[in-house]
């Protein structure tokens, strides 16, 4: 066994970097397998959920009360000459029409996580801005329903078809076109990989400002398209701010060419801001201009431990504070979650002792030596007030790679069990944690939740990204039980809804909660939005039976 | 006169804090006027422009090609008795049918600059978002034009009337009603000054996300309405960004509530955004929610010379790598614009000798000593790389201060010989300067420019937010002259263009800009956006004669 060093007793000794106590018991004991760097295929660190199966039945199998809309056409043969002409023969349009086609529309029909499946039977691959225009005016003409797909990695349903839609993969489209290395402004298209786009970026010293497990198989187009959160959102802000230029092709085929690389242009409204977020259903985005900033050159990682969610806000609160500027990443978890990865993984953990609370805080800075001292005088701090009780400090890229993959590990280990309920939610800071409080309360007055098989909940866990108060909600199950779908739904998004909390923090809406949004949106709103669906798509070609 | 150090020399000192050098040199010599907090009336420093007169000529004299619009009703003692009856008396509403009331509605009709001039008889000041919904329902109905003012601190005559519509004024709903000082999400009404805003955040240890110079008057409201950006832009990004959540009344009545105070909501359209820089024509802001960051304890300032535009440009590069995260401001000036300044304010400039070029550089951050040692580093390797040939750095908050009233002064003091073309503009880097350089060999060109009196124009001078590529072009000029406005324009529109850079940065389309939009925005995108204003304002009644 590894001799271990307490916080508190490092803090007390001379030596300037507290985090050699990490140096002797992090780095052997925990795998030190790569975070934020997932595979380039698709994401894998996801619970099996109820719903997932290896096959994935028919969407309109899982949601029968889904009716195709008799108003959009049928595909023709001649159509699919149409598009074979257009786009330039077999690489571009994948023919279900044809024998053993069926394999090759598998990966564009179905999503990565085999919850959902459309029966499309034709995909095109547009290689430029002009293809997906004569692609949508074509279609927009012939009443023809179209689903745009990035990297398809997201988790609503938003980048498959339901019925026969047709699918239009922007993977071609992935040119990086300039990057000015004085502005940090980079114009790229759409299919480009967030990964190869980071990657180009850290070459000259720039970060994207958007970071996600998914990095390596998600397009920048989608990652817009779906306004996604990410790690790195509470330093460097949301894409409605880093997202300074769009070119993005209507239904009707018309080009909206806004590739502006400028921080201020206070020209006329700021249309782009629509299909940030729209899910593909205004549009396709063809093109992007983003707004990068500096890499930061140190980063460091503490992980510790606390003795409530009420101490987790003042440490949140204090590390805002002292760290300020260098403050990246700031991540909840609690006690339950760090069992399960324990169990799972069979490694020690971070800490020694258990608490009812763990935070993982990350800093990245343009000097290390400053970052450390910032972040040793915080940790003194909070020790010496008792908001933490214990703590380690990552000493060198490993271990700051281990302490992330022991948080990111969670959502895979609470899905060994059986399936997961998952909600990930946001929630005014003050009740955040409350949600996983009373849904365990409820599952225990229903007699759902116990330690044996009859009970088909196993655990409630609440994680997250603090910092964004964002929650990650799951409940583990052994086995899928109606009883536990009725009581979490509604009333977990009812009790979102009571707090003004939102019921999708970072997925968006897709298929899988079309039907809840009025929990964080009035009937208002609601109305406004569906004003400008119909004013852009008076057809509604653009990925239908989602969305509002 | 006081003995001078060079920066090359404090630098080779043993002196920890490079900033000793300002203390003997900057403070005794330069008014130490406070920066960034200017009088709680109107903003002061601009500058006399040819169009400007103390008491402004009516717009539709200046303007002799807009004519009123025979669809809008014109205002009747019906009108006038019904909205005294809703909003309560004398205090609510100002009717210019009523002797002598001419002067209580000049500063509601006038802009500050005495610039435009409009004909209103009738200014409403709703008390809460149930009257603003009120009045633009009865208004709607009964085809009343309107105006949306906040504090009138505006540029381009977008908060004044041109003819006879309804001016409401939002001045009294401004209250505060509520802040998280964990999370930094403050709630408050469109009508609270932005200045009473950042003190009320200054004394809980936050900062509004948003700086500018008319900060004592301006309305939070108005800048959302305007997407003002400022002098924290560089390092809070854009309101589109910090404005988490938003209530705004429409044309119709129609309240459209999405206060929501969360960072991360993917559940639809982000309507809110074209409120922001939509200069009150779908609607009226009438509550937000703002993502307030930390304050930092700790702000410096140096000043420095250049040779070039070029070094400039590296100046600004090496900064944002070395300098990252406590970068706050890039400010550059060129010769011309200092010289000027030393002349009308007879005082010694932060720099011995003369350069061709000058850049302010702030930090802010939550160590000060951390911060010292960056920016000394940094100051050291520009001046031995020879980015830099000079420079100081303040001692203290008053030196601080006087740096900055330096830099703000120049508006002020371009204005001094007779009056001034101004153009905010933004343009991609490389070529930022350039415009100035092309400006200035055209009015040579055209003989234009010279010393003496015969010559219209006296200097042409450059300076801005280097940072956000956002250029202030100033042309002085001895007396006003159609040759120097025909030399001007559309050149410098054409000459943005071409760069795809920005007519307005900062200050909006208004009356001013209205014909100008196309240099900036492509048919298609202008043909978009009066589809959202048709949308949202079918009868055309918010802030007619504007913007697109």
């Amino acid at each position: 066994m590894v001799t271990r060093t307490r916080l508190s007793q490092v803090l007390r000794a001379p030596s300037r970097r507290i985090g050699a106590i990490g140096s002797a018991s992090i780095a052997p004991r925990m795998s030190i397998s790569p975070v934020r760097c997932l595979a380039t295929s698709a994401p894998k660190l996801l619970a099996r959920s109820p719903a997932v199966q290896h096959l994935a039945k028919l969407t309109s199998e899982t949601y029968p009360g889904l009716k195709r809309d008799d108003k959009f056409a049928t595909l023709t043969a001649d159509d699919v000459a149409h598009f074979k002409q257009l786009l330039g023969g077999e690489h571009a349009v994948i023919d279900g029409a044809k024998a053993a086609a069926e394999d090759d529309l598998k990966p564009f029909n179905e999503d990565w996580m085999h919850k959902y499946r459309g029966q499309s039977r034709l995909v095109l691959k547009p290689a430029s801005t002009d293809e997906v225009s004569q692609i949508l005016k074509y279609c927009n003409e012939r009443k023809l329903a179209v689903v745009p797909q990035g990297g398809n990695t997201g988790l609503v349903g938003g980048s498959v078809p339901i019925f026969d839609e047709i699918i239009i993969n922007m993977s071609r489209m992935n040119q990086i076109h300039s990057f000015d290395d004085v502005s940090g402004s980079l114009v790229l298209d759409a299919g480009v990989i967030l990964e190869v786009a980071d990657q180009y970026l850290a070459e000259r010293g720039y970060i994207f400002p958007l970071d996600l497990g998914a990095k390596g198989s998600c397009q920048v187009g989608g990652n817009v398209a779906t306004n996604a959160g990410g790690l790195r959102l509470l330093r460097y802000g949301s894409l409605h701010g880093n997202v300074l230029g769009m070119e993005a092709v209507l239904p009707d085929g018309t080009v909206m060419n806004d590739l502006c690389a400028l921080r201020k242009n206070n020209t006329g409204y700021d249309l782009k801001q629509l299909f940030i977020g729209g899910e593909g259903t205004l549009g396709i985005i063809t093109k992007l201009v983003i707004q990068c900033p500096q890499r930061s050159s140190a980063v460091n990682v503490a992980f510790f431990g606390l003795e409530s969610y009420e101490k987790a806000q003042l440490a949140f609160r204090e590390a805002k504070k002292q760290l300020g500027e260098i403050l990246s990443a700031f991540e909840l978890m609690d006690s339950r979650s760090q069992e399960i990865v324990h169990q799972i993984k069979g490694e020690d953990r971070p800490l020694e002792g258990e608490h009812p609370f763990y935070c993982l805080i990350e800093t990245s800075g343009s000097n290390g030596d400053h970052d450390y001292e910032k972040l040793e005088k915080f940790l003194e701090d909070v020790l010496t007030k008792e908001i933490v009780i214990d703590g380690v400090v990552a000493q060198g890229e490993s271990q700051a790679k281990a302490l992330w993959s022991w948080r990111e590990s969670i959502t895979e280990c609470i899905g060994h069990g059986g399936g997961v309920y998952k909600y990930d939610v946001s929630i005014p800071l003050a009740e955040m944690y409350t949600l996983v409080e009373d849904v365990k309360a409820r599952m225990g007055e229903l007699g759902l939740i116990g330690e044996t098989e009859e009970h088909p909940v196993s655990a409630v866990v609440g994680y997250g990204h603090m910092g964004d108060s964002n929650l990650h909600l799951n409940v583990a199950v052994r086995r899928y039980d109606a009883k536990v779908e009725q009581a979490l739904e509604p009333f977990v998004y009812e009790w979102i809804a009571k707090r003004n909390g939102s019921i999708s923090a970072e997925h968006g809406l897709g298929l899988a909660k079309k039907k809840f949004v009025q929990y964080s949106r009035n009937d208002t709103v609601i109305g406004l939005m569906k004003q400008i669906k119909n004013l852009y798509d008076p057809n509604g070609i653009m990925n239908p039976y989602k969305y509002i």
